[in-house]
């Protein structure tokens, strides 16, 4: 099996720092990359600001096959993220002459300074789109562009995936129980060392009738993953497994 | 003024950057710290890694007045937070008599040698708790240890507010506009020069038939914001400012 590759995500905003929106890209991205096959293993949130998003850029992007940005990318005091990831990279931000002839035809009357501001790029980076998604997503080296915006954040996903994609994705399998977390401990450390290529999550319930704990068996080799399950759920005592139906 | 405190939150879980659960804690502690006037300025989401959470907290500790981790605080092979915490300082992690004595009542005769994994803290941390929350919370340093759990961390935020409360907190005032940010960018910029001790953050709505941009103004003195708005709202063409009622 290769390694699979890994991806960090730099989200950007004051507004979800002081709790005026709430944050809901992570989960998004989180999903589509899985099914990628792509492990995504760093989130950072950080203020609008240009220095200091140039450098958690420069350093996820050395550390991480790929890295997607959100947030920053309008045309106001506070979009920063274009002009820091040109600087990350050591290049200028450059008014991209796609973008432009988009944003022309779009606004055509309308056009504003402010509009054309959204026509830059860092230096050499590459526009990205699909059929289905005809808008160019920025692409500078291994860093995603994309919008803070939630609507059209998850409107990116398929275009990650059709340039991202190819990778078997991950598999996940779930037990629940009766049993709580105290109890399940010595049958949780058992399949955890028994099977070291499967990624086990042990998560207590609350507010949940049926059962106390759900148990997650995770990884990208179906066969294992769903071995590791059927042992753990063999080594419940009797009448603690529940069977619930996948939402 | 006083310079107000720094705060970051280290999220630890490898179901959230799985995508297996939507992260749900951070912007709760971003509106209770925001109340309590703390610049919450970095948030981090790591696996459940013990080496990583060490490393994470003990940078985090040590350039911001405060440190809130979320998860990782139950008794199974994935929760690995108060070892991590431990680490950081370079002390162990030692069985408090207090937890213990607490989960001993609270189990009574199904206590189970994993639960007693839940009476562990970092050598010498605090346990703080209120009369209305009389279950503890671990602080170690300057690092509060919370739980995951989202019904539960959102009761940790009166104990937080009671033990670091007393700094006015930040307001916030808002202004609606039927403007789009290309045609706002030099209103805004105007604004922003003229009030620098005051946050500005502009946010186009989507699917909202009232309005195109919600324009915020937040800062700790509440005279200056009130004054950054007034002065933007007076500056916006006539009829392009729509009242909203707060939400």
């Amino acid at each position: 099996m290769t390694t699979p590759k890994r991806a960090a995500a730099l989200v950007i905003g004051n507004e979800l720092l002081s709790g005026k929106i709430t944050e809901l890209n992570v989960v998004v991205l989180a999903r589509a990359l899985r099914k990628l096959g792509i492990v995504l293993d760093r989130v950072l949130m950080i203020p609008d600001e240009r220095p200091l998003i140039a450098k958690e850029v420069a350093a996820l992007s050395a550390t991480r096959d790929v890295v997607f940005t959100s947030g920053g990318v309008g045309p106001t005091h506070d979009d920063l993220t274009v002009d820091a990831v040109a600087d990350a990279f050591g290049v200028a931000a450059v008014t991209h002459p796609k973008l432009e002839a988009m944003l022309r035809a779009y606004y055509r009357e309308n056009l504003t300074e402010g509009h054309l501001l959204m026509a830059r790029a860092p230096e050499g980076a590459r526009l990205v789109a699909t059929a289905e998604h005809p808008w160019p997503t920025i692409v500078k080296e291994n860093v995603w562009v994309l919008p803070g915006v939630p609507q059209i954040f998850a409107m990116k996903m398929p275009v990650i995936a059709a340039e991202l994609g190819g990778a078997a994705g991950f598999v996940s399998f779930a037990t629940y129980t009766t049993l709580d977390e105290g109890p399940l401990k010595p049958l949780l450390d058992a399949v955890v060392a028994a099977y070291p290529a499967v990624e086990v999550g042990s998560y207590p319930q609350w507010q949940e009738p049926r059962f106390k704990t759900k148990v997650t068996f995770d990884g990208l080799d179906e066969a294992r993953v769903r071995a590791a399950r059927d042992a753990f759920a063999a080594s419940l005592p009797s009448g603690t497994e529940v069977h619930v139906p996948e939402a």
